[in-house]
């Protein structure tokens, strides 16, 4: 519990390995997480190799945190190995569909999260990159992920060479819904993101990018409609070229 | 670490409340999960009123787990309050799109695994509901999501009344792959499959179910490609109805 509530991404790391025993560690964790009909359609890909991870940093577009980490892992939807394993057992699959990469995402991710926990717990530092479904094609490249394999997610994980400050979240009410989801009024929008546009960082941002809103920092700068669009129609090509389409 | 290695499925509650203070810490430990830029983007519905508990576990297909439950909590991808937000602050938003879809399924499952974890740490049981998917339309009608809302897993919630042996997992070395993917050999595959083709469980099953081999157990009893096709048709149309295809 008090892993869970100190949680902080790290994006600088130390110049100091991650132990091959401590890495099985915290992946056996990982895989502990509940996995749909024990199927674990999932794969776990860990780079350590300096030319790999030269190849996987300009896909999470060049982040500093993803060439700080000594180890990146991306973590897969997998259905690949199960219909191999179907094949080899005179069973016929039908996976190459969404709601299999759906079921396999789902799998994948709470493997991913438990292994953050886990690494966290032994004191090491996670970051996600959440360019991974936007650069899906390339890393599929990189790593020869094979039909059926799709990359959902990526953590940079190594020892923390910062400890910063705890990030903000929106008070518990504005997320949670009791029995049906109630729309939200004026009234509690602007309470509840009150705290979070007073923020130094908040108000540094919006000068910094010339803006007048919190929001508009989103949707101008960060995570654009544009954008958007483009790695929407880029990753649903992926999922076809997969075979989850 | 403990408690991620511990963990084991629990489908049988006992008739008992969980208050709603051990709720509200459990789920501020799901909300510390990594987020996207911070936008958290969604939201938990927490069913505990019979009423719409009765509505919801026909739509998780009448499984036990689900009526012996205290709660249901349903996990929902969510930019309908960020875009509302944006909306209110002059700012326009681009995220009825998949992309925004994928990054919001992402940041929700971080929460509930993060859920499911402070859970167990307390000593309560969980279940997911892999069904979530599957009848995400009716959900939707059941707890009033609006677009842009879309409900990625349930998690059942209580006090376990059962306490049952752990479940095997493949050996490690069959999910995580060293730089890049590497196929499967035959002999690969039969080795990562012997345990648990061996348990007498998955003996019982086949004959059971009249197969021959476990892997047909799945593919023509468990998790049928009919089925994975209906389902991932009427999942891609709720995804266009709720706005985000």
């Amino acid at each position: 519990m008090e892993v869970l509530l100190k949680h902080k991404t790290i994006r600088k790391f130390k110049d100091q390995p991650v132990s091959s025993e401590l890495l099985n560690q915290i992946l056996t964790a990982g895989c502990r997480a509940s996995t749909t009909g024990n199927m674990q359609v999932y794969s776990i890909i860990v780079s350590e190799d300096e030319d790999i991870k030269n190849q996987l940093i300009p896909l999470h577009f060049n982040q500093p945190v993803a060439k700080s980490a000594p180890i990146l892992i991306t973590f897969c939807a997998d259905f690949h190995r199960f219909v191999r394993w179907c094949e080899m057992r005179n069973a016929e699959p039908g996976y190459d569909n969404f709601l299999s990469f759906l079921t396999a995402a789902i799998d994948v991710l709470l493997v991913a999260q438990n292994a953050c926990i886990a690494a966290e717990d032994k004191g090491l530092g996670i970051c996600y990159l959440g360019t991974t479904t936007y650069n899906a094609k390339e890393i599929i490249e990189v790593l020869d992920l094979p039909k059926l394999v799709f990359p959902v997610t990526t953590i940079a994980i190594g020892w923390p060479d910062e400890n910063p400050p705890m990030v903000d979240r929106l008070p518990l009410e504005a997320v949670v819904h009791k029995e049906k989801y109630r729309s939200y009024t004026e009234g509690q929008i602007n309470s509840y993101y009150a705290y979070k546009e007073s923020l130094k960082e908040s108000l540094q941002f919006i000068k910094e990018n010339d803006k007048e809103t919190l929001a508009q920092v989103f949707t101008d700068v960060r995570y654009k409609k544009g954008d958007n669009e483009y790695f929407s129609d880029k990753v649903l090509e992926v999922l076809k070229e997969q075979g989850f389409m």
